[in-house]
């Protein structure tokens, strides 16, 4: 057992032609099943993250917060939710991004952050990176300095981590999935 | 610093009339977001557990995933996601429960248990106890031990507590509210 993005990446199960014909879906709950590769991921990221004294973590729903939210306990921080549109019972910010066709929102407490907390954003994967930028965004606006966003999947050939990284975000990725 | 309920109830908040008039929601997100609380939850749950032999935690779509996970890591356990309908992307099975007005379903991979595994089932509330009793429901379809359901919040008004009893299955919860 060592640290290596590779057993990671081959615990992760590959569904065809879901949620629709002729998508490749990478499915986390295989790696989260197993406890050694749970561990093993959670360490990638305690490791990247624990020197950089970070206040908080972000986690985007739903998968994005079973990763985020260990991260969170590992480091000894607080972890708080970007949510879909209409979960968050107070008062609330909300970003609106595009999908292919229309668009989506997310919303996060206007409590949350505190202005220049350090926060860690959480996904479980990044496609074209419209909900990463828009979690970004919410915490932005609430003033946090937003130290990096993570994820355990990168779909590069959507363009997600260009797209964040020109937003001025530095996105990390555990592995890679290029077809 | 100690283990006490009382020190996680009262970082609970009360938000009135959401998500209609006359509910008292009871919202766990600054009691994630502040690192103590967070942590003594999760050490509530985790000396509770940590003899209990388990092989697998299954956390409820999408709050009881993020404090499921944190006690599957903490117990070197993996973690399985009992999911609103048309989330999971593999083979399901799926189980129906009644709501007030209609009726809801949750589902699990079909591969997430294997039979005699013993599972211990988290969500932040339990209600009327109807989600947890399906989520229990597609465990045991699995063939899994259910060894016990736990929740942060229990609301006992509202019966869960008995329901998931009756049904043979014993219930934790941190804290309780009555009114």
């Amino acid at each position: 057992m060592f640290l290596d993005p590779n057993y990671i990446r081959n615990r992760i199960r590959t569904v065809p032609d879901w949620p629709e014909p002729g998508v490749l879906f990478r499915d986390i709950t295989p790696l989260l099943q197993d406890p050694r590769s749970f561990r093993v991921l959670i360490e990638l990221f305690v490791y990247r993250y624990m020197n950089q004294r970070l206040d908080l973590v972000a986690g985007i729903d739903a998968r994005g917060f079973i990763v985020g939210s260990v991260i969170a306990h590992e480091l000894n921080l607080g972890f708080v939710p970007v949510r879909k549109k209409g979960k968050l019972p107070f008062d609330t910010i909300v970003e609106q991004y595009q999908l292919e066709y229309g668009s989506a929102s997310v919303e996060m407490h206007a409590d949350a952050v505190r202005p220049g907390q350090r926060v860690l954003l959480v996904d479980d994967l990044v496609a074209t990176g419209g909900t990463m930028l828009a979690g970004m965004k919410l915490l932005q606006r609430l003033g946090a300095n937003v130290v990096e966003a993570a994820a355990v999947i990168e779909l590069p050939r959507l363009g997600g981590a260009q797209a964040i990284r020109e937003q001025g975000l530095n996105l990390y990725t555990v592995c890679q999935f290029e077809e």
